[in-house]
């Protein structure tokens, strides 16, 4: 089955309406739940939408909580996020980087204390169709192995860069240091596959592709080895020491992923000078990158977000596929 | 042979002066050189130092052009670069961009046209030595094939993220986006040893840990595979438009690597709140990553910055180690 946008994001709209939701808050966050089905990350859009119901209901999410600002200085304000909403507190906090940026050329927003944000892309997306470019990034628990070491003592620390483009097809950077998450060890064992590369050590302490064996040593592998180790640290250590706020370690120690520490900086493209010219800078790199030889014969070197943007106009034009039995129990919540 | 730093630095400036450069670049780039070497990082201090002599009495190297402010606004400064020599305008690009975070929490100076910075951590262990946190990073010449592409159309593009500690021994990360450099993909092949771990692709397009094939090939990997090819991108991306200044493909079709991209990203704590909660929460955040059970018995989980330091103070100690024919052919200069 496929759902038009419209109808996807008013029906999240009003189920968050009935638990507790404000209403700018119900708008952005059936906003993004919807967005993201759009573009093609439906484990972050619909199918997610349930659980956060729940942990609503529960009481982990508090809905009426918002962000406030405890801190400015110049281009940079720090924000506690007070344990809201994730999504609607890091949709502010970005919206505020971008306001700090038109006046400042760059301003940031550290926002500690914030639940988890969903789909870091968001974030980027949502800077760059407002003609910003962006880096954010958030923490996590710890779920990843430092390099030279055993035990996860590192978060995944999702990375966020994005680039304006003036023909929409906006550069949205959204990587994890881990090189695979776990969700997708187990998406590959489930379907019987190996890897497409080595993704961790097994229980002799050798780079394996089988996702059965790392899930059993839990030595996940970060991107680049040593080098996303270091990179994974260095997001916690600037972002922590910006935000004043918990850490890795203060998460894992917690035992629940919340609290966490996000760091929103925006660049405004229209304080540093030429637009044109930086808008035919960006096309050019695009271009050239784009014209290298394809490994597979027919193939096309793509950048980072021309994938969900071509998805994105194809879900706008036809609906957003879902999973019916998911999109039936949402309309009952 | 073992030469004390001040010895070394000393030699250098008095040459660099015979050679044309002014009181200050002689001061700033004598620094530079022998502190590189006093880090352990030899092939850009001493073993660098004659070819950057030689190729600026070919005139390669204009060491009286100095950087120049092209823009300003806020937080931001564009500099253009005029092709000096490259670590002397980087090393002022850093120190104005704290200036700037002194006024606006965060500083900026986007370097355009400038040439080769030699080693990227230079400028993050330069202001994490004055008690600001860094984001820096360059463009280079392409060298590295985007993921889906056979050929080179993105560089390695170092990237440098430092934090200070009050305990001096600083956290500086400095990594390219290639998982292996071309110069050491040759060490392993001349010491005919297999890598780490892969890094590249052979004729076949199998991932590979053999150097010699890869150095055929021209597939080396991007750290991360798709995610060091996106980033390296991004880094492009948002550095060139940052500084209107030159592309990696405008760079590669100048065929001299040289007129890069740099930025120079600074961040003052003393501008955003507590300076002793900050000093700890870095503290806390090296403690609990160092508390991973090693994965060699007797091992140790390093951060990156903290070997440089204990070789730094040995090197302190003890005088810098040199290879004694580059030693004295230095002192022929």
């Amino acid at each position: 089955m496929r759902i038009p946008y419209g109808t996807m994001k008013e029906t999240f709209r009003s189920i968050l309406l009935k638990h507790g939701f404000g209403d700018e808050e119900a708008e952005i966050a059936s906003s993004i739940f919807a967005d993201n089905s759009l573009d093609g990350v439906y484990t972050h859009g619909l199918n997610r939408f349930p659980k956060i119901i729940e942990d609503t209901d529960k009481g982990l999410i508090n809905p009426s909580a918002r962000a406030e600002t405890v801190f400015r200085a110049g281009a940079f304000e720090r924000w506690n996020g007070h344990r809201g909403f994730g999504p609607v507190n890091a949709a502010l906090a970005i919206d505020r980087a971008m306001e700090l940026a038109s006046e400042h050329a760059v301003g940031i927003v550290a926002l500690g204390n914030n639940n988890h944000w969903l789909r870091g892309g968001t974030y980027g997306l949502r800077a760059a169709e407002k003609g910003y470019a962006s880096i954010c990034w958030t923490n996590t628990i710890a779920n990843l192995p430092p390099w030279g070491g055993r035990d996860p003592k590192l978060g995944n620390n999702p990375l966020v860069i994005s680039v304006p483009r003036r023909n929409g097809v906006h550069f949205v950077l959204d990587i994890a240091m881990s090189q695979f998450s776990y969700g997708k060890l187990e998406l590959y064992r489930l379907n019987g596959k190996k890897l497409p590369f080595p993704g961790g050590y097994d229980e002799e302490g050798k780079l394996t592709d089988d996702p059965a064996a790392i899930e059993k040593t839990r030595r996940s592998l970060p991107i680049g080895y040593h080098k996303g180790s270091g990179l994974s640290l260095a997001l916690d250590l600037l972002g922590s020491m910006l935000a004043l706020g918990n850490t890795v370690g203060d998460i894992t120690a917690a035992e629940n992923e919340s609290g966490l520490t996000q760091i929103m900086m925006a660049f405004d493209p229209r304080m540093i000078g030429n637009i044109d010219d930086e808008d035919s800078i960006i096309s050019r790199i695009i271009d050239f990158t784009g014209s290298s030889a394809p490994v597979e014969e027919g193939g096309k070197v793509l950048y980072p977000g021309e994938h969900s943007y071509m998805v994105r106009q194809d879900n706008l034009q036809n609906g957003i596929p879902v999973i019916d039995e998911v999109w039936e129990r949402v309309q009952s919540l």
